[in-house]
């Protein structure tokens, strides 16, 4: 099967440019420093190919993302780099842990995802610690206190993890490993007040900034990086070397003298970081099922029926709006993945 | 089962709500005179509650969401308002067709679509015609053309529709009730050029500035609006007497003392028209899985575990990323509705 013949819209991963990705990344960092981040794309078929690449250890973002890991057998090890308080997913989580064997970590900032944990059968956590997002996580200098309550409700101490999302996007070198710098001193100030193997912080916007080993004064064990892989136009201007690998492939469906209206919209773009991008072309606005756009001098390049590549300007959010991955080489479709980890 | 049992993030319409707003509109534009657009809530159930108020024609985006109402069996005639030149697909809505009985016009606004009605067995088709709003459709002037086109090509015209999507959000009632009817002046010039029953125009911004009946010289039979059913923060800043009908029920997981985060993000909420909103609260930023807020003066109200209502800024696009709604009534889940015409 061709790609022309796929019905639009469609997501379509460039399978070279994935694997590129993929080697670029594991060739930063090999194995288990890297621990990828599945929310970015939801798809068992795609960690297996991460896992290919020398990776054993995941991050996941929801109990469905743990669970559909460990259902598919990839990975050994898990961290569920999210606050949970739902104890029927936690148990879930732990019931499956039980069917496969994966080393699995929880996130905890509270004393109330701490309960629910331990309630959920929980064996292992890792206390999230705020390294300057205003998002979850406990200040360094509350880390200790919190995990002497898990101790006390039971459960195992993995380590750290902290997030630097407020960095990922800084394009300055010097302020970014500056301020990388600054919020990894935090989380290994946490880490020396509550010990355990892991010091897990960082995504693809700032895994050249850190140092990986904790002999490095603001080293951690892993980095977690995500949107590497099928990479995004927003990530694609920091020009670290990947590549997007992942469109959404829409069919003309009218033109006119000065524009083109395809069949890629808001229900299958993610519109969060603004506007998907067409190569040559400038996009005018996006509507539920349709996207406007004209080539670059307004005048009418595409034909009603022609197939046009839609590059979302975020992935996560994108990708997680499709049942199906269509995974193509030089045009030619090898294969389907099933994006099997969507919802929670 | 009570609506804190729901696991979240969760969809959930308030079914008295929803039926006030049903009601409202029923009274104002009764029976055939509405065309609800199922695009809104890819709902069979939501539309079947519709069909109970009066209406039984309704206006489709997607071959999915045409095929999925007869397979319902519900309403009796099936406007698809959308450019398709898949034939596999148009084939698959004539395969339905010949099953349901139902009556399905098509729109079409090229020679190619023509083709691709033709090809795929559709009998009726109405000119999409272009009121002003930069997406599908011919400028009034060339629809007899493609009317004839169509004819010779063995398709019956059933009419004409357009949609001034460009007016829906305009504010000023003067201002609104010229541009309305400037734009329905050139449908009704494309129409006398073409003839059919059917001028379908219009949407929930717009419903109360139509004239029905084509008496009437800027007149339409029927408004083709979707959104007054649930409506969303853009639709109500209008207060056309709708009332926000869905909201998206989240689950308080980490606080401080200035901030609370809730598991409500970028996976379950349509972006494109900006942050959702919190009542009573401030909305700082969406992640992912997670929305930041605050209450207003800063002050943490909610605690670990707490319930909180997010409503979305854009219901359609937000509705398409769950795979069940929960309806509700005085806290109580009555009911559990498949969001059953999503994707294409």
């Amino acid at each position: 099967m061709r790609i022309d013949e796929i019905p639009t819209p469609a997501p379509i991963i460039d399978i070279d440019a994935l694997d590129r990705n993929l080697e670029l990344m594991a060739g930063r960092l090999p194995g288990q420093t890297l621990r990828p981040h599945v929310k970015a794309h939801k798809c068992t078929a795609l960690a297996a190919r991460q896992s290919a690449h020398g990776h054993t250890s995941f991050t996941c973002a929801t109990p469905r993302e743990v669970i559909g890991m460990m259902e598919a057998g990839v990975g050994d090890e898990l961290l569920l780099a999210n606050q949970v308080v739902d104890v029927t997913r936690l148990r879930a989580i732990s019931n499956a842990r039980e069917q496969s064997g994966a080393l699995v970590h929880v996130a905890v900032d509270s004393t109330e995802t701490i309960d629910a944990a331990a309630q959920g059968g929980i064996t292992h956590v890792v206390i999230d610690v705020e390294v300057g997002m205003p998002r979850c996580g406990v200040r360094p200098e509350h880390a200790a206190a919190l995990a002497d309550y898990a101790r006390r409700a039971g459960l195992e101490i993995s380590g750290v993890m902290g997030y630097e999302g407020h960095l990922q996007m800084v394009t300055d070198v010097a302020e970014k490993e500056a301020k990388v710098a600054d919020a990894m001193r935090q989380l290994r100030q946490a880490h020396d007040d509550v010990g355990g193997a892991i010091v897990s912080a960082g995504g693809t916007g700032t895994h050249t900034f850190h140092h990986i080993g904790l002999d490095h004064p603001t080293g951690v064990t892993d980095v977690q990086a995500g949107s590497y892989a099928l990479l995004d136009t927003q990530y694609a201007t920091l020009q670290q070397g990947f590549e997007q690998a992942l469109i959404i492939l829409g069919t003309v469906i009218s033109t006119t003298a000065r524009r083109c209206v395809a069949d890629v919209g808001l229900k299958s773009l993610g519109m969060d970081h603004g506007n998907p991008t067409i190569a040559d072309h400038s996009v005018w606005f996006c509507s539920d099922e349709h996207i406007t756009f004209s080539s670059a001098d307004e005048a009418p390049r595409a034909k009603v029926g022609d197939r046009v590549a839609v590059t979302p300007a975020h992935i996560d959010p994108t990708l997680a709006m499709h049942p199906v991955a269509w995974v193509v080489r030089d045009g030619e479709v090898i294969d389907r993945w099933e994006i099997d980890l969507r919802y929670w």
